[in-house]
Parts: C-alpha cells; structure tokens; sequence
C-alpha cells in the first residue's frame, strides 16, 4: 500500500464535518452535506486500499446486520454482505415469509423486535411508487424511537439499498468510479452525463437509478442531460433537486426528447431502461389490490408502448457522436444486451463488451461504499479508527 | 457499567451450582434446579450490562450454531441470531426444504451429520402436540450418543426455542422482566399474576407460554391464578407441575373460570390466546394425515367455538379491577390489538399502546437469556469465563 | 494434543510441493498430483487434530466463502458452513431464486459480481450429465479472468461440492477414514475395494461417488473392482483415469458383472445406488426442455428397470464372502436402508446397524477435507501457517 496516500487521505477524510452521519441513516445523496459526500468516498477508497493490501478492516468483534430484500437482489445482496463481513459484521436476513410477522403487526414492532444487537438494517424496497423510502423513514423513527425510549441499547442505522426515490450504494459507487476515472472529483466539472432512457423488452424497472443519477451528478459541477420519451419522466420533485444542485454546484440540468441529442458530445453516457412513471403509478395501485388480471394486461400494454420506442438503443453509431467517440459508458447492471439477453434491447452487444471491464470495475466499488456508509454511522472519529487499524496492519488473511 | 454491580453479579453467580449445566441442554425450566434458574438470569444481565457497556461478550473464536425452525419466527430467530453473534457464534440454518433429507432418515443420522463442529442447536417445534419435546429429547439423544461413539468431537447443546409443552426462553425472560420491574426476585414472592386465556380471531396457538409461565412463576413465590374458557385446557402434567412448585416455593397456584376473577387484584395480568387442548389432538392428527379438508372445517369450527368467548379482552374496565388498577400487563407478541391487527381481539388498544414499551423491553431481554443459556452450557467455570473477559474489556465496536 | 504428532504431519506437510494448489481450484481429484493429495490428508488431519484440542484454527480475520447449491443438500452444505467457520470465513449462499440474475446474463457477470470479497466458491451442480463440471469449469475462468483484469482485487478459488463427474470432498473424506481404518495410506496397497452398484427406489441419482470412488482409491496401490448390472455404466473417461492410475500404481481396476463377483475376498465394499448413464442422458434433455410429462414417464420406466435388479442388495449373507467375513462396509450416506428407509433398498438394516458408527465418523472427515482444500488454496506456506496458529495456540473456545 502507498501508506501515504492513504495516510493523505485519512487526513483529508479528518477536515470533513462528519458529525451528523454518526447514529443517521443514509437514505437518499440529497440529504448528505458536501463534506459528508466526500468523506463517503474517501472512506470507501481507504478500506478498499486497505483490502487491496491485506490490512484487516474488522472494526467489530461482533454484531448484527439485518437485511430486508422486499425485491430480488444479486448485485446489492453480495456488496452488503460482504461490505458487513469485510467490518466484522454477521448478516441475519429477515425473511418475510419465514417470519412470524403478524396480520395488523405495526411497523414500529417488527423493527424494534429485529433491533435488540442490530447494528445495521440494510433494505431494499422498490416495488412501489410512493412506498419504498417511506418505509425506510418508518422503521427508522421506530429505531429512534426505541433507542429513545431505552427498548433499544444502540441506534441502528440504516442503509438504503435501493428505494423507489433513490439508489445510493449504486450511484455513489458510480461517482466513485468516475472520479478515478477522470483523475479526482475537481475534473468532473463540466463534464457532460448523458442519463438517457433506452429500450428493453421488459417493463417495471425502477426509477430510482436515473433518480439518484440526476440527484447525485448534478453536485459536482457536471452538465448533466436526462432524455426520455413521452410519458417516461422522473418524479418532479426529484428534478428538482437536480436544478437546485445544478445551480449552486456551477453545472447545468438540461431535459431533453431524444437519445442522440443527448449524446452528442457526451464524455459520459448512461442509457438504462426505466418504467414510465404512470405505469408504476398503475402498477402500485395494481399490486396493493392483488389485480392479477390488471396487471397482466398492463404489462401488456407497457411492453407495446416500450416497442415504440425499440430504436431508443446505445449503438455504435450513436457512441461515435459523444466526445472524440469515446464517451465512458456505464450501467448499473444486469443490462439488456442486443442479441446477447434479448433480440434488441439497452445496448449493442460490441458497446458493451468494450466497456464490460470497466463497467464490472464499477460495480465492485458497491462493497466499500456500503462498508463506508456503515464506518461513518458508527465510529464518531472515522479517521481516528482507521488509523489506528493500520498501525495495528492485523493481516486480513 | 458499574463494575462493582457487574463484578457482584459475577460473585453470585460464582456461588451458583451449575455443574450439570455445562455440556447440557435447556429444554424446559422445571428440569432446572434453583441454583441453574438463579445463575440463567445473573449470566443474561452480566452479558446484557457487558453489551451496553461496549465490552466485548465474544468468548468463542470460530464455532456454529445450527438452527432448526419448524415453524415461522421473527422474535426468537432474531434473538437466537443476536445471542450467537454476541458470544461469537455463527448461525446455520437447517432448512429442511433445501436438506437433502432422505425420506426414512432417521433423526440421529441427521442430528450427527449437522453437528460435527456445531457448538449449539437451537430449535422451533411448536406444531403437534406430543411432538416438539419429544423430538428435541430424540436429537438431544443423538447427539450425547455420537459424543459418546466418538462420531463428534464435543457435545453439541440444545436451547428449547419454543416446543409443545414449554416455551423457556420466552418465559426465562418474562421472569427477568418482572424481577427487574418489581426490583428483585424477593419482591414477586405473593405477587399475584393471572395467566388467562383471552380471544383472537385466530387458531392453533401454542399452548406453551402459559404452560410456560404457570410452570416457572410458581417457582417464585407467587400467587398463579390461571383463568380460560372450558375446553382450553393445559396440558394436565404441567398443572401438575405448577401445583408441586406452588407448595414448594411457598406460593399457590389456582384455576378459575373467568378473567375478571383472575384480573381482580392482579399485580401481572397476562392474556394471551391459544388453542382448545382437543382441537391441538385433533389438529396434529390431521396435519399428520394431510387431511386438509379436515383442518379448514377444524379451524371453521374453531373459530366459531372462539367467538363463544369474544368477551375474553383485556379492557381499561378490567384493567382497573386490578391492584391500584395499575397491574402490569404482558404479552409474548405479536399481539391481537383491537381495532388495530384485527376487530376484536386479546386487548383494547389503548391498554396495549401503554404498555407498549414494557412489553418491548420485555422481549429485549430474550437474546441475553438465550446467550446465558449457550454460555452455561459450554463453560465450566462460567463466573471465571466473564470475569476474564470484563478484565480483557475488548470494546465489542 | 499429541504435539509430536501433529509436528510432524507439518514436517511431512512442509516436504509437499503444493505450489499449483495456491490460488487454484479442487475441481477433480485426478487434476491433482501425489503430493497434493498427501497434503490435503495431511492438512485436514492437522486442522482436526487442533480443533479436538481447541485450539484455534482461524486463519483468516474476516472474508467471505459463497456457495451455490443447485440440488439439495443436507451434509455438504453444513460440512462447507463447519469448514469456512473452522477458518474464520461467513459463508453467503446465492439463491438462485432470490437472485437478480438476468435473463441471458452471462456466468463471466454472476461469477464476478458475487466475488469482490469472496475468498472462496463452493459448488454443488449434479443435476445434469456434462454440465455441472463444465458451468465449475466456467466460473473459475472467469473469475481468473476478473482477477487478471483487475476487477477482483484477489481470486476466489472453487471447491467442486459434486458434480456430475466427481464428488472430491466426499471420495477424499472416504480415502481419509480408510487411511485410518488401516493405519496409513501404506496398507492400503493391494486392498480390495468393491464399488458396486446396488438397488433403490428411487432413480436419478449421480454417477459421481462411484467415478469418484474408482478415479482415487486407484491411486493408492488398491485392487479396484467396479460392479455394476448392464447399463448402468460410469464414464468411460473416467473408468480411463481409474485403469491408467491402476497402471502407474501398482494396482488394479477391473470391471465385473455380479456384487457377488465384486464382494468375493473384499476388504471394504461400497455398495451404492446411480442412475443408467443414458437415463441420465435423457433426463438430462427432459430437464433442459421442461419435458414433465416425459420426466414422469421416464422416471417409470427406470423405477421398473431398477427392479429388474432388486437382488442387488448388500446383504449379510453377501458380507460372508467378503475378507474374514468382515470387510469394512461404506456410504457417503444417506443409504436406502431396507425395512428402514424402505421395503427393499441397497443395504441390509442389520449391515447398516452394525457398521453405523464407521460410517457417521467417516461422514464426519468432510469438514476437515473442505478446510484443507480451502486452506492450501489460500496459503502460500501452509506448514508455516499452520505451525504459527498452534503456536499461538489460542482457544477454539
């Protein structure tokens, strides 16, 4: 390990005002100041350096994190756990079809009863519309509550592994990698992101992606380019908070119709299909009332309206519009492949393929930025911790 | 932590005989002598204080916990979860759907082949009457005999997570509960507490908290006034073995018919639902026939034979009837909460809703009962082990 | 602890060449060299010499073993938990059920998604002829590939769980107890060991055991005798590897028709159910193809040509045959034990009775096997290693 620059950035991570991350949750970017955004990313890339040269990260000799996946999850399930594993954490999933959670049993109780030596609450709610962060908020103040009134001994707190709003461990993890990539937060001023909307041949992917990507890009200065069709738009509050970035950071947020303008020197692109907003609207009313029927039908209907739009695809033509051609493409992954996982779909198989290193790079920021939005929860001097695991440098293996 | 607290608990504890605790099960609380019982609650809050304290309870290394949950749970999986992480355990779980269990295995084949290097076992069997207890006892056998033959290298150990007949770690931590509400297991001495049958608009619940709390309440002294409904009988044995505590503890143990009788100058009330004695026979038998048309037309008439009782509810009216019409109310959650889980059940709200935070307490203290329980099970000289590790003071995070 | 004992096996261990197992996979038995395959007996008997004398085997601080069971698995999947907690791993199964994995997603993407952090890859795929070896084969080039691209800051190495050409953790934990049995690898030269096939009720069973029984014991100087009735045939690749180790051994592997024949003057036999190879075949395609009518159909017709072989049973007036009348009798466990598990299966219960025991401490060798295989993929010098964690000598418990 170049001990110095870790031992740099310790010190960096030791100016920034971390105060109000200690005991808090991290639920959507827009809710973190400046420095705590970039004390995340510093954290992640001092445990991952640590990592990298076999420094044991363990900053507990025991605890518990529980997840609660209300949503299938590969990619979030494996970073979380291993995120807790890395800091010495066991996870226990809540599973809740093998729990007793009873008919009318509030909120407030199943979160206590979970939290008694719970740590962490790691969850993924995404579903529905209206519903995933509020949750979140929920079990949360029960938390708050319970610690309050002395039912819990410590405040657990909470991570966002993807609500209905935002996706942090993913687009905090994207920005990490853009960050290394461009040589440091500083070069990404200016630099234009294409968030854009591509075809798939399936229906009801979340909107939290392109939310967080449009609510998080926008604080660094970046020109920052969201392009759907009709009829596929974001929250408007969500927007909002773009502009508002996009404004005090010095950058831009533009909206516009079509894919290639979008593109059109880009030095980022990012195209990911998403639902359109009233479907998933329909979709929550659906699923809530068990409308098996309706939402065959909706599916159907949304399919076809996707088809409208099968020439909404990430093509080697259209790359060579971004910045000297070269443009950076990203996703979140698993992406619809052209010819690989469907006939048509987000991305030409040949884009993807040149890209798929750094996309896979990418992803493998999720572990630390997890394990950092844990570290800067619990430890009250983050840098003090770090630097005292590595002067004791225990091997990790 | 107040040390001199912590170290004279140590210093009872030590006074304690618990030698026939080490390398031994916890399957009901009447086969634990006084001492054991006395040692049980001394070990959960030298752990509970370690633990609020931030000094590490981890007192093994590396070792597994299996679990076997033959039925859903969320409390007692979390704090069997939250008990093995705290002493440094890792849980397994024996999801006998995904087991590759032969049909024709028998229990001691299985019981071996997940023990070679399991510590503990932990395990729900609460479904048949005449059946959870008896097959604890058959893997408990099993394992003292591959002990024995040479087939493990130690004596795996069972913690009773809830069977048909008892129900320990729930009642253990009631009974902690109430000593440390009234100040000290010397004040429960002609404490009344009435354990009394109380409607839901369910069936099938166990009969093993009030089999439970009948059998370990009368150890203390108190005055067991247990009230239901004809038909919803106790297990006969267990009455019996209320009866013997009663007039060994000097305390008493009574049946009546009605709650208001029981409630009447309650210092503890408890109401809680559960199924008719016959209805369990007969359930279990259907279920093990696979009669399925047979239990929709039990649990129809069960339900029907319930709602004779609809009046069995906690209310502020009988709740005044109790001592200073301030008895403590207690629950094993998740309760049936009138105009809140269901229309009509256990308890008026607003007796629930002021007593929520007891009853969360009270269950708060299961995950230190099931790691005193694993604790004197696997350490001869359990005060030394604690005294060691306080002395050692690892900060746990 | 015989302390001279286990100094010495890390002597013998030091002298080993195990320079190819660092940072590579336990796919296949025969991919291994004599030395490779000593140090595993070695290592295994070391790890299970300090745990009965607790000490401390944990050898890593923190890190992740990922297990993906695509059948069911009762034994395997606790002795893989035993094993990567014996070692201070936190084992995360992929559920493929629960998983996000994308339609067309590529095995390159899963396999590098789920391994940021793990250490290792367990992997039980036996369902399908020609593809569980191959889907093993798959995802450690790709992790290798991850690692060398710079995705995977370390790479995961694979342990094979059975698949559908060998069951090493399980032949290798069946060699172990041999070596045992008959005081050292030595006296196994020239011991007959009769694998044969042997009637069930039940069809679909691997081929792996048996493969993997013939392509190791051949390696050991043994008298190798497979009998099997027609079309039950192993593959013939594999009946390739058992005639040339035979050759290179100083052993000998043989094929005949009649249990009798293979029981005739036996020092152990292994009598044991599997599927015709073309069953296997054409179950393979039914399961590939949905094909349910034809999988019922053809489980019919292979229970009904089973039956044709119903005499195929390891009886006690077979065992007469065998070796002084008393040959050592073997199951990977669990068998089809008749008037136990079954009206008629492949062994007589007074046969598996009297030789219980045997096999329940030979079953009990896997956890140590697993860890071996792990640790010597994990560890450069694994005589140091281990030398420095009996030094240290820190309690288990």
């Amino acid at each position: 390990m170049n001990k110095n620059t870790t031992l740099d950035r310790i010190q960096t991570l030791s100016t920034k005002n971390t105060d109000s991350m200690y005991l808090n949750d991290f639920l959507l970017t827009w809710d973190k100041s400046e420095d705590e955004i970039a004390a995340t990313f510093q954290t992640a890339e001092i445990l991952r350096s640590m990592r990298r040269n076999n420094i044991s990260c363990r900053s507990f000799d025991s605890g518990l994190a529980v997840s609660i996946f209300r949503d299938k999850s590969t990619r979030t399930r494996f970073s979380f756990a291993s995120a807790c594993n890395l800091l010495g954490l066991a996870t226990q999933d809540l599973d809740e079809e093998k729990s007793q959670i009873a008919h009318g049993e509030t909120v407030r109780e199943t979160a206590n009863m979970i939290s008694f030596l719970a740590e962490i609450i790691g969850i993924r709610d995404d579903m529905y519309l209206g519903a995933g962060h509020a949750y979140m908020k929920e079990v949360a103040q029960s938390v708050e509550q319970g610690y309050r009134e002395g039912v819990l001994p410590q405040r657990p707190t909470l991570v966002n592994l993807q609500c209905d709003i935002d996706h942090p461990t993913q687009t905090m993890s994207d920005a990490l990698h853009l960050i290394n990539k461009f040589g440091g937060v500083e070069n990404l001023k200016a630099k234009k992101i294409a968030m854009t909307w591509a075809y798939s041949p399936s229906y009801g992917k979340p909107l939290s992606v392109p939310q967080g990507v449009i609510g998080l890009m926008t604080r660094f200065g970046m020109e920052v380019v969201l392009a759907h069709p009709e009829g596929y738009n974001l929250l408007p509050e969500v927007e909002e908070v773009a502009r508002s970035n996009a404004r005090q950071c010095g950058g831009a947020y533009t909206r516009v119709d079509s894919m290639s303008e979008a593109f059109t020197q880009a030095d980022i692109v990012y195209p990911k299909s998403w639902a359109p907003y009233t479907v998933m609207q329909e979709r929550t009313r659906m699923l809530r009332n068990g409308d098996l029927e309706g939402l065959k039908d909706l599916e159907k209907r949304c399919l076809e309206s996707n088809k409208r739009f099968i020439d909404w695809e990430c093509t080697e033509k259209l790359m060579k519009t971004t910045k000297g051609g070269s443009a950076l493409y990203m996703h979140c992954l698993p992406a619809d492949i052209s010819g690989v996982s469907c006939e048509r779909g987000e991305v030409e198989a040949s884009v993807f393929e040149r890209y798929r290193v750094p996309q896979y790079i990418q992803a493998g920021y999720k572990p630390y930025i997890i394990a950092a939005m844990i570290f800067l929860s619990k430890f009250k001097n983050p840098a003090d911790k770090l630097e005292k695991l590595i002067k004791k440098a225990e091997p990790g293996i």
